[in-house]
């Protein structure tokens, strides 16, 4: 395929990607395949000959989207959502482009400068304490990683050398490998999974601090832990705190637990994966306070702030690093800050608030419709766009509902366990009528996805109704 | 931004895209700029209101452009190439409409099935022994990652826990800490800094195997430091063999080393960032002999196969691992199979092979006329597109002559250090006439680009005819 040909197919596929997106809602936000589904239907080797291009965007649509959830369908309510916006989307095109590899300022300097400069605008954005920025001749500074893992590890990784330089300066006698026999590491036990993996991966003990009936990580819950461990000869170093919990979007309390960590010299990381969008908002922002005790901070903005996947901030206090190759796993690395540029001066802070403020009513929205319904309760505080809901009753009653509600392949929603309940995840997710109603602001947009609001909930009720009086006559 | 502004914004940034690559000769390949230049031309914060996209667009000549190193210009020969092709980019824009996040089947069959079966299409265009393909019940498959820092990262830890299980099923009393604190990993001199990070980020105990004087690990070498940790009690347990290696694309012998490997249990990984594309022509094939005793091998079609940064392919031979999220650091995942898809099949394999051979073809070229002048030397064999030259004497002197190829902005190469020699590379990287060439056989872009290279090898000439000069009368 030449430039000329580029041209005309590049032009096909944007107005297939607008189409896409522009009538997402047609399609079942679930899909039917079976495990395999795929294998059949294409060759089982790469072709001798070039095939047309005709061929290929024709199996889109037959290999494809069959098998595709569809996770900008405003159907979408499960897991988290994940940002994706036009003016991402223009960005990653040049990003392909340019296509460098910038591994260090001379592979392409406007890579690494735009990047540093970025994750100084979304510090801003944030209130992050000074320190946490890079600015002309700051004591930190931030980097894009690919997924809030990532930037867990990474975390780890640095706390884990500094204590163990930290120990070897007071006893140069004690080796590396019998320090590190010593260590251990600490987060929420409602905390993602990635946090315990990036303690499986950097060979390090991991505990969970028990939560309280917020499901939030409290000052005396991890004194305590931290007692015992010292009592028993091991060194406290690390303290993952989550800001925005995966079932339920719990906060821990950060102003009790960073003095704290201060005192026992811990490393804090504060994980804000999904909350942390939301913090650009004054509204909000009370949510990280306490940011102050932390020595490093990492949220996605891919998930919550318009910038498609892959966009990880991970910002730190002070850096002794140099390049940015010391500061992830990979050492090549995407244009990816050319995202952050397009979205946030296409929607602008205000843009970014709203869109973050109307997800949050719809929440709120949809928090009411379920407090409306005696049948139903509210399993933990709503605080952004996540509502954790369930049929007052048995698990086996919800897990009955979820896989009705799945099955009917109208919505799709995802589980948790809190304090050994099943409970619904509902997650607002599309951008789908957003960035309409951002640029358009006295359009119905809002309303319109408010009334589709009422069809889900709806869809939930009949669907639990016909459960319920299954349920009594059987 | 709503779908209709990106119909049309969009269908502009593809032919930005197609003006940037026609022209990107034009282009001075290295820039001008200085440490710390992009942060004056923008402002400090991001945006409270919206800005328009003419104005994003326009501080792309402004802002960005002035500090891009071309990767993609014909007079890039730094590094190791990386990937750009117009298939690939249609299948990036596709990926980002779909936007999913594929971690599990679940949250996007046709992510995880197409990734697998073009990992199957992978394998058997290398030849990979069966043992290394998933088939519909195979015991082996593979999966992307991003890098080959990352892959390198996963077998090690993969290694290590194999490893750890062997040891605790005859010694239930070690601990895993005890067992860690003995493992001794290992990999050739020549081995990329990604296999000693690694180590690092693993916690892990890491040793090179000094190379022969083609820069290869031979057997023998392995034996002896195999013998001398084991009488000190060490337990040696991963091998990362390099085919292709970073400063002079050697090759370890893998022949010789896997059977040591397989009968000392240990496992062979085999880290073939950017030869591994070129054993896909028959010709090359050999120089992965001795695959058949690796664990698992890597290779980064994101190099040298079209496919766009990033793509780095990870095959294992038998996986006891269920979902795609324990074959790597990072839990969510792009759609990064669809560029293999769209390459593959727009290319085809002879359309690969071809391109292949092209590169193979320039650097053989490049070597030529390095030969035919007698102040030149070669300082490693040219298997494929590397070429490692230097004037014959002092560092100094080559140190000189890098400098003034470099300040003269011309061509952009990078040197390494071979045997305590100051060695400049050659690494035919564009694929800018390639693809031109691959899809109209008829045409002259292979003279083209040869006489293309006349004229660097011109450029290189002039500047160390001038410096030798002035050496001579100083």
């Amino acid at each position: 395929m030449d430039a000329a040909e580029f041209r005309r197919r590049g032009k096909e596929m944007v107005d297939y990607v607008a189409d896409y997106l522009e009538n997402i809602e047609k399609r079942q936000v679930y899909p039917d395949v079976e495990p395999g589904y795929l294998r059949s239907l294409i060759p089982e080797e790469a072709p001798e000959e070039a095939e047309s291009y005709e061929d290929v965007f024709k199996d889109i649509e037959r290999v494809i989207m069959p098998g595709v959830t569809h996770w900008h369908s405003p159907y979408f309510y499960a897991y988290f959502p994940t940002a994706n916006s036009f003016p991402a989307m223009l960005a990653d095109m040049l990003c392909g482009a340019i296509g460098c590899i910038g591994f260090s300022w001379a592979a392409s300097p406007a890579c690494t400068e735009l990047e540093t400069v970025m994750l100084d605008w979304l510090g801003k954005m944030l209130k992050l304490p000074e320190d946490f920025l890079a600015g002309t001749e700051g004591r930190g500074g931030g980097v894009i990683q690919g997924t809030a893992s990532e930037a867990t590890l990474i975390a780890l990784l640095a706390a884990r050398s500094k204590i163990v330089k930290l120990i070897q300066a007071d006893h140069p006698d004690r080796s590396e490998t019998h320090i590190i026999s010593k260590l251990v590491a600490y987060s929420s036990d409602q905390a993602h999974s990635s946090v315990e993996r990036a303690g499986l991966i950097g060979g390090l003990r991991m505990k969970k601090i028990p939560t309280d009936n917020k499901f939030s990580v409290r000052g005396d819950a991890l004194q305590k832990v931290l007692e015992e461990d010292r009592a028993t000869g091991l060194i406290p170093f690390f303290f993952c705190a989550t800001l925005g919990t995966t079932p339920s979007c719990a906060f821990d309390c950060v102003t009790e637990l960073g003095p704290i960590c201060n005192a026992e010299k811990i490393w804090m990381h504060i994980d804000a994966a999904y909350a942390g969008s939301a913090f650009i908002c004054p509204e909000f922002r009370p949510l990280l306070n306490g940011i102050e005790f932390a020595d490093s901070f990492n949220f996605n903005p891919h998930k919550w702030l318009l910038v498609n996947f892959d966009c990880s901030a991970i910002s730190y206090v002070i850096s002794h690093l140099i390049s940015l190759q010391h500061w992830q796993i990979p050492l090549g690395r995407r244009f990816r800050s050319l995202k952050i540029w397009f979205v946030f001066r296409m929607y602008g802070l205000k843009g970014l608030q709203a869109y973050i403020r109307k997800h949050v009513g719809l929440a709120k929205e949809f928090e009411s419709l379920v407090r409306a319904d005696q049948r139903f309760e509210i399993s933990a505080d709503v605080v952004l766009g996540l509502v954790c809901f369930r049929l007052k009753g048995s698990n086996e009653l919800n897990e009955t509902l979820l896989k009705r509600i799945n099955n009917a392949r109208k919505i799709h929603l995802v589980p948790c366990q809190l304090a050994g309940k099943f409970v619904l995840r509902f997650a607002v997710c599309a951008r789908t009528t957003e960035s309409r109603h951002v640029q358009e602001p006295e359009t119905d947009a809002l309303t319109c996805h408010a009334s589709k609001l009422f069809n889900v909930f709806n869809h939930i009720f009949i669907l639990c109704f016909s459960h319920l009086n299954t349920h009594s006559t059987s």
